[in-house]
């Protein structure tokens, strides 16, 4: 399966009145992880396989997230990202967020491959994903890459 | 046990380029719900049961969510907020927001009650919930409150 | 020229760890504002407005604010927006920020009339204001509206 | 005066249904700036700073910003910030942020060094910025720094 793994920084601005993370900028970072993950995976920015593959993008339909140590702003954090499955019309990704060593926080997501509903452009549907891409999502990184 | 309703609109700089909200903007508004049920349940502000209990917070440990029908900017939606279970020093709430009749999207957490460390300034640690909180968090709201 | 004021509450997510706002938060609290504003002069919501006139949005060219008085979260704060120009494609406003009677924050912005370049529609080009949106935004709101 | 260059890229989540950056996300960008070319002039992380100075933070007291090209999504842009003036307690800040050789945005800031009021830990005052910091705000940074 693909895999990622970056690095960012907790900011200030992320951070709460208790001096600490505040819980949701996780799932910010968990959403960028996701994003360079399909990037590297497909070899595109997103704003480039949107176009190429004509969709809407890859709506997260159920996620959860464990947040074990507190980290707090100027802190260097790791996020490695796994897909854990593909599906016919669905992905699932999970992030591990690194302090040093420690599981800061972990995260697991469903997204879904998503349309414009032809018959109402309102409405989002699900499509299959393209065999191309979940293929790449499959197979591991090449190494170096 | 406590449950509390309320009412937000979702707004422009909440959605992303899909036109839709982005999911990550549905903690908020659950923070915002735990916040407030709280404050309801303890006849306090945030700010002021801060002080009075002389402690740091209610952190998420754990949260999951499901986002089932996506919204838009200019939606009006209805969050319903419910203790779901009171431990010792942790609780457990669920959130649905509504938008219309619909379920839009459901969210449950757990938090804990948190203080400094006092042997470690920099380090929560959780501590047991005053029983009188307790108390209220498990019963239900009086009516008309 | 066009008027008006909403209320809103300064949360917990909004604030840093120096326990006031984060100043960030101002400029989505006067975008909020901006957009109740058109709402209520044109008499649609905005994901409406920008159907019926087939427009890309208000993007702001220039803004700026002065903060005065720190504001926490639980605070319950007012903020009053006016047109104070609407000229060929552009429109400024001013917002001010009320904590009980004190100002504790202003700000004014300069927004465009925007839709994307029929030539390059990854490009964004000003046009003239409709002019019966024009004519709305320059007068006062009919009382009690 | 001292001066300092990042990069950073502009996020799904940063952008608005428009499909370009939400205008309030550059304030963000600039204060990570400022949070950088402080941490480079004072030679420690924020998190030291605060703690080594006893001081609350360097708040915003007046911003202002001009927004010229759109940024999407994917976009890689650079941020150089130069400190402007340096005064008793506050500190004048601007930033110009690049996408390719075009700037995209500029801002500029004025920032005041801040100490919760011993008389009433509620309030904020402003405090002489001591002169080690004010004599590095004031020179260039050292080559290769």
């Amino acid at each position: 399966m693909f895999s990622n793994t970056r690095t960012t920084r907790i900011e200030w601005g992320d951070c709460d009145p208790a001096g600490i993370i505040y819980y949701v900028r996780y799932f910010e970072i968990f959403d960028v992880s996701t994003t360079m993950l399909f990037e590297r995976a497909i070899g595109m920015k997103k704003i480039q396989y949107l176009k190429a593959y004509n969709f809407l993008g890859h709506p997260v339909a159920e996620t959860r997230a464990k947040f074990r140590v507190p980290t707090r702003f100027g802190d260097e954090v790791r996020i490695k990202t796994d897909v854990v499955a593909v599906g016919r019309s669905s992905i699932k990704l999970e992030h591990r967020l690194f302090l040093g060593d420690a599981v800061a926080a972990e995260g697991s997501e469903t997204r879904v491959w998503a349309v414009r509903d032809p018959g109402n452009p309102e409405r989002v549907k699900s499509e299959p994903i393209p065999a191309e891409i979940a293929e790449r999502l499959r197979n591991a990184p090449v190494a170096g890459g």
